[in-house]
């Protein structure tokens, strides 16, 4: 009997992940992406190490996956990112058609949800609240870290 | 005495980018980023050349551009760009602070303004309709080009 990886499984990989950003002194944002039960990208923020906006987890996780696929759609893939993505990184998604999303903790600044409107493609599912405990608690963690040097 | 180069200059070369675009069978949208009267990067739409839906024209030019300056963020730079920006280049533009926005056509299906919020960056400068004919121009060629295939 094969079990299948849970959902839960690969956010725990997106939150080592989120960890290597954090231990680079990155906003500490993981992110995978699965395809077909097995990952087939994986990235962390490193907008300060690349000196680069764009290179959000999220990002750099979607240029992976379709040089893995040899496609640039991800119709039958799904993101698993420990935080809520941000306009970029939604409007990304969008043009990638990915098949589901699932984030961790809401992004109360900068998380598109506050818009109000959906910037997601309308066949991506997305899911919201998994293990969102241990990834905002990373996040705060950096914040804390940044605010008392 | 010096001239100074204008806006009308910056767009014509965005222009020969969009060109370039066309000629490699891509969708014909290019930009170039201006800071203190200089091209610090030009790029042109390579999604399908790179199998990568995140290698719009903008989205290469931030990373260019970041790179020239050696610092992610583009307060001092103007970007121009044949066609209006797509939501996951506005969200770039938005981490990267740009001074001003200038571009040629609206996109009527994928354009930011469609979406009744402002996406950009509160001090970026938005300005529309440069060259907007020739802008266009382009991009109805490509996709009377396609069709006719």
């Amino acid at each position: 009997m094969i079990l299948e990886k849970s959902d839960e499984f690969f956010m725990l990989e997106a939150l080592k992940e989120a960890q290597k950003a954090f231990d680079l002194d990155e906003v500490p944002i993981g992110a995978v992406i699965v395809s077909d039960g097995q990952i087939i990208a994986r990235a962390h923020n490193l907008t300060e190490q690349l000196n680069d906006v764009t290179a959000h987890a999220e990002m750099q996780a979607f240029t992976s996956a379709a040089e893995h696929l040899g496609g640039k759609y991800l119709k039958d893939c799904t993101l698993y990112v420990t935080i809520e993505p941000c306009v970029m990184c939604s409007g990304a998604s969008y043009w990638a058609q990915l098949k589901c999303i699932v984030y961790g903790a809401k992004d109360e600044k900068r998380g598109v949800s506050k818009l109000g409107v959906n910037l997601f493609h309308q066949k991506t599912i997305v899911t919201s609240g998994l293990l969102e405990e241990e990834c905002a608690k990373l996040m705060q963690g950096f914040f804390h870290k940044k605010r008392s040097k």
